[in-house]
């Protein structure tokens, strides 16, 4: 087998590393993960405040990792309604192993499925930037006319609010409730109450779960993006226990639709002969 | 950023390229690919021909390339009835575009689904290579019986026969034919059709598609991996098609199951409270 | 175990049926795709005709089917240099079965890799949508005028022109000679040969193969979601090859970027007490 | 449109749910898990209560919660070396959602990769289940003197020990460390360190962190399927950590392996022309 000659100018560039990172460095028998030695965080640090700290790059403080902590239990399972842990069971069923079912399931989170988050973190983070001061109450509410008045003209659903099997989401509620006893209250918080607040009276519609949480995680500084990561962190132990149940409790290579549910409506008699 | 310093030696040893392939030559305005330019692949050869330069190294002669031609043709597409199928059809309407459900599709692909492909041609392949002389036709039916035999005694299906929709798979018959009508008959087939009469006879049990494709693929020398790729080659056509249809004819964040067709039967009034 | 009870109307309710479809009809020892007989088509169409049947809904005319397999050919690989390729290999050297590593690959096709395909059919679809009368040659050249002055202007790239490797890809210069040879030259063919024009007065900048290839589709009338989905079709053959040689030529568990290449630039010395 | 019509019979079969699930029950307005309201696990539980929760379908007691929560931590991050991490950090880098990279970083966990954290489990769990009696000492020192004997004869590596990186894997010596502290030493345990007792003698081979937390995992009764599932929670923090540090730090569509870092080692000069 040949090898490609390289000259010399081009073996000294690639001297320069391929990949950089800062986020865990390597070396023989020591890990240090953004800046602290991982055994020392394996000893002292729970979950939620190892995922602030990995997606921050530094330590929460006490409420925060709370927070995060209530915010990631409550993504955990809803049940086998959401096409994502639809789609999980379905690769499970057909004798995939359980990390491609999981990885099929995370491609279900599209556009018209988890992106219900992400859009409410925008929303609110749009709005909160362009202010230079927002520590009046009448501000808020203002400030949710203009939004609940602008969605229902355009007759779009604002993202956060509303739910198709929940007219006041219970896990919502509880993080709301949670958020005010910790003193958890920050800006854009209190623009997705003065939204909801806004369109109860006028609709009779509540704050989601995406919603609230997007207002917290937007409180606590994360970008909408890592929002959806966060949720996925929260939801992945609940599609795992749902592929182990698949696999364990039914028969294997089922499908969701059998061929009575189904229906053709094409045509039938043509021929290549004319 | 600080740059990792690597000592001379290290910068010598990289060197050696990271990736070696046989398969495409790139160079500025060329590109060749198993040795020929694609330029003249391009203007020349039809698409079964390519796929066998691709995976076999070399072009096929005119009865190999008309075979596969029919093969890839029969992979095409089994309706909506698959758990393939569903797969990304489930994640098409959650909005990830094409790329993502077609994927997803494909990770439904497991032991329980497109594993008979695979598993008949390694049989057939077992079998065959233990011959030395496989001229003579009792020896097909002395074969048969034993391995019919040894499944039935073991009470597990022979991959490649029967199908859970098709007594008969119109599909696997047309390629048998075919295959007899181009005189394209080696032992791998000569074996399963020998399987399939005594199945028949015992069990009124047929070859079906994947058996049939699985034998005529043996003869051409394709190993069970790419067996399985080649299937997928003639598949996908059919699930992009679906994909199609579901993002233009049916409504967004659909789920195949709704909740009235969804049964809890876990437990309900636990507290943490004892 | 329970089973959940529903009332009578929800059952008549759900005599609609769950999932329809267009494209396949599946009957006992008979399958009809798209209007013909799946037994009729595996022995008489070749598998650019298959394509164009699954996602146009007829069969092409002869013109069309052989274009269509120019195309098909032209995307099956670029070697190991596309990220979609390198993907696939990474996934399959970790073990992965073949469909896993295929659906990897899949996944690299995000906006900045096999974007420009779809974006060149928006381009050319979105301007001659607007055109009531396209037959004058002078229109096509002022229209290549003003989109090459407005991609200027505001500094981003044409989508379909250029290409990192090649300054004149010989696919796509190749598919042009054959669409004039085939007097297949449509709208979306002429705007974009009339931008490569005045690109290549400019800026020397040729169009590519997705540039190309796009306009041809164009003029077949695939919409763009269709254009991508043809060039997976093209391109599964090839990456199916190299996960292939992968698994066969090269050892298990191998990276991509060793340690040496890796380079960390964060911090080191934080600790938990401070 | 035409519908599919069927018989009452079939009407009233399909009264049947179609999917089952006693993880979580959904109700308007009321969410349960496992038996548990989610507003009360929201409020009151921590997150490696709650994965246990999920997969075990009680409740951990304060130990098991405990250790789990160092086990998820030990998982976190290994920086750029895995090929999981590099798949998912080349899939963001062109263009793909951030559900789609961690997806596809997912599909790098194959039998070379991430397999031994099952097979040490499969291990363990196949040698302690044949016990009736495990409380001797020196049991477990003949148990292990057997396996070491019997993999170093065959030549074959003992899953969960040793490290390409680490002589002594600094991850895995604290959670021995943790375990002892906690007084959480199983039959399982026992047997891993008495096996790196032996394996270290012979080999100077220490257990691994997939070794270690096999172990302790088995001592919570998790069988080997989802000792895989929990690596994966545990791992996905800081795949989206690296997916986001792709995104916002480096530059697009770069590929980790340049047209400098590629051989091509086949032919060249062959024509269809004979």
């Amino acid at each position: 087998m040949a090898i490609g000659q390289k000259p010399l100018k081009k073996i000294l560039e690639i001297n320069e590393p391929k990949l950089k990172t800062s986020i865990t460095k390597i070396e023989p028998n020591k890990i240090i993960t953004q800046g602290y030695c991982q055994e020392e965080l394996i000893e002292n640090i729970n979950f939620s405040e190892m995922v602030y700290l990995l997606l921050q790059g530094k330590m929460p403080n006490k409420k925060e990792a709370k927070m995060l902590n209530h915010i990631l239990i409550s993504f955990c399972d809803h049940g086998v309604t959401p096409p994502s842990t639809q789609s999980s069971r379905l690769i499970a069923s057909s004798g995939s192993p359980m990390n491609v079912a999981l990885a099929g399931g995370l491609l279900s989170f599209g556009k018209q499925h988890a992106g219900a988050l992400e859009s409410s973190m925008e929303l609110f983070q749009n709005v909160i930037n362009d202010l230079s001061d927002f520590n009046e109450k009448y501000l808020f509410d203002n400030l949710a006319k203009d939004i609940v008045d602008d969605y229902l003209n355009k007759g779009i659903k604002i993202p956060g609010f509303g739910h198709r099997y929940h007219s006041k989401d219970p896990r919502g509620s509880k993080i709301v409730k949670l958020a005010i006893e910790e003193d958890f209250i920050g800006p854009h918080l209190r623009l997705a109450l003065a939204i909801e607040k806004e369109l109860f009276k006028r609709k009779k519609i509540h704050l989601n779960m995406d919603g609230v949480n997007g207002a917290v995680l937007s409180d606590m500084k994360f970008p909408s993006n890592l929002g959806f990561g966060i949720f996925m962190i929260g939801r992945i132990p609940g599609l795992i226990a749902h592929i182990n149940e698949e696999v364990t409790e039914e028969e294997g290579f089922r499908k969701f639709c059998d061929i009575e549910d189904i229906c053709y409506y094409g045509e039938e008699n043509k021929s290549l002969k004319g």
